[in-house]
């Protein structure tokens, strides 16, 4: 609860720089994050006095469970956000904070009549900033959640046959997640085998593991609210002299990204750490995606790491470092891990999963 | 192919109506209905030719596979909806049909003027109408995924044991249905023991069973892109007098929701078959719910099961019956089917599951 208030003081502390009275949001991570309430749809107020979160009528007593005390539960039929329109008139709130970015045009269309005489503010990313920097608690979560996702993999090689396919794989991981450590997956794990891994977010399919095959395995948990990102490449029995040779670009690419995080560098310096090896390397057009992104109560979150991308990296972020080459009909490497930003350097939240090249069979 | 080249024919004659050129679409549901498309994010867009599908670059090989031919492959970097708008105002359309309902304010705005000159039209609900009454290809596809369900639910009683926790049992249906059927859970399985049960979207928890708890299991399964949605409550020994007497309600409205579906008949009439009687018993203020929604690609779709809503039920629609009496501190009960309107009445898709007051232990 404490952590909440906090959270809710700070937001405030933002509406008051930003000269707005008052603050909506429909992200139920945002939702999460401010009050801890899990349930969705609902729509969160934040003005004078308690903050009020209005729900279907259905999740009224989940809601007063996960916060009592420190928001006002409403329950409403309909839509919550029409209702919170209502609320915010009926309440004489003079500006509100919305995330324009969260609502749909025809929702946005509906509040302009709904709260006629209501100055409405474009307040993006306000909560996703707060969000970036996480706080030891924060940073404890993931690492429990890392530690699962760590372990799971760990024993792949203990139950992975020639008989499992995609499907099964990606199953048995998920099942270990929640049967062995109550944790979820924080997103579809992905594994792919042979060509398939030339896709890098490949639906799991029927295929068993074929001789020489790379094996790339995406799986995240999700623990108290927290998630974790990490991906490893195997092989089935020897792979190509090319498989190898790519496996040990990404590799050094990936080590070198790493070695470039620390506070104060730019996120886009981060992005230029991996790619330039990969380019260098003669597989540029092959690296088809950022070097990572953010991760936190959501497993994409900010800072993307991109060469676009010129946010300063700092003290308590949490990222993801994730190059890959793919490589159409042959197969696609992928190594990642979950990173902590440190004054000094980064901390690898997912360093026990070792990332020398494994063969298997 | 076949049903793809159909449905954007379909498409094509409903914008002919609406006098517009072009058609765009963000929504991965809608996406997957058209092209058979399954990644994320994409844009859609139908215009003179062949329809357009944008993606990002990562997503390239795979939408290839999925599309090749029907669609063609545009892969983009960055924002695929701001590239969407680039390509229409080069494609020289003159008039796009949008959904307001799912593009944020934010997007909306930046469209204003990288489109300027071309007419918006909000259409919404445009694909979804298409999508309430289902093919025989995909009532089979629901057929499929009910029969999951039931069979999955069938296996609990063999397996089931005190020392299973909500979480537990959660894990098992999901792993049984990944391993036994390569089906994916439809949406998050709700295990609930006694009085969690009082929760409609109780998410599980440690809690083992007690002795005279009610068991609430809301499970549904996706097969082949289409969902079923199945909720059964058992119960772990003896339960109370009362919740004999609410089993009793809840399965004399389900039964009756079920006997008033056929093609014809308003939405809201099913609702209300239903909801008067559970009214009448006293217990109206503890069914917080819709009697049902419609099921298909999505788990939640049209039409709506609900007081409000006067849509006509016809031939070909999928929806589910269930509803609940839920009793803060004590439980709840829950019955719910999936139901295929028919011309004379409903095809309960999920009947084989019994539904006669069941005690375990």
């Amino acid at each position: 609860m404490e952590l909440f208030r906090k959270r809710i003081d700070l937001l405030r502390e933002k509406l008051d720089e930003l000269g707005i009275d008052s603050f909506l949001t429909i992200d139920p991570v945002n939702i999460g994050y401010i009050c801890g309430f899990s349930g969705s749809p609902a729509v969160l107020v934040i003005s004078k006095g308690l903050p009020s979160l209005l729900v279907p009528r259905r999740d009224e007593e989940q809601a007063g469970r996960e916060v009592g005390g420190l928001v006002e539960v409403i329950a409403v039929e309909g839509s919550v956000l029409e209702e919170a329109y209502g609320f915010l008139k009926k309440k004489g709130v003079r500006s509100v904070g919305m995330e324009a970015d969260k609502i749909s045009h025809s929702e946005w269309r509906k509040g302009s009549w709904r709260m006629r005489g209501i100055r409405r503010v474009i307040c993006k990313g306000v909560v996703e900033g707060m969000r970036m920097r996480k706080s030891p608690e924060e940073i404890d979560a993931i690492r429990g959640a890392s530690r699962v996702s760590v372990e799971v993999f760990g024993a792949i090689p203990g139950f992975l046959s020639p008989d499992m396919s995609e499907m099964d794989l990606a199953a048995e991981i998920e099942y270990r997640m929640r049967r062995g450590y109550k944790a979820r997956a924080a997103f579809d794990t992905i594994v792919a085998y042979g060509p398939n891994s030339a896709i890098p977010h490949a639906i799991p399919t029927d295929r068993v593991p074929g001789e020489g095959d790379s094996i790339k395995i995406d799986l995240g948990a999700k623990l108290h609210g927290y998630c974790s990102d990490m991906t490893r490449t195997i092989f089935w029995g020897r792979p190509s002299e090319e498989m190898k040779k790519v496996y040990g670009i990404v590799l050094e690419a990936q080590l070198s990204a790493i070695d470039a995080v620390r506070s104060g560098v730019k996120a886009k310096d981060v992005d230029l750490a991996a790619r330039s090896i990969i380019e260098r390397a003669g597989y540029g057009g092959m690296f088809v995606h950022p070097t990572g992104h953010g991760i936190g109560r959501a497993v994409h979150e900010g800072p993307s790491i991109w060469k676009k991308e010129d946010t300063v990296l700092e003290t308590g972020m949490v990222i993801t470092i994730e190059p890959g080459i793919y490589i159409p009909g042959l197969g696609g490497v992928r190594i990642e891990d979950t990173v902590l930003v440190r004054d000094d350097g980064a901390e690898v939240l997912t360093g026990d999963a070792g990332k020398d090249m494994l063969v298997l069979a």
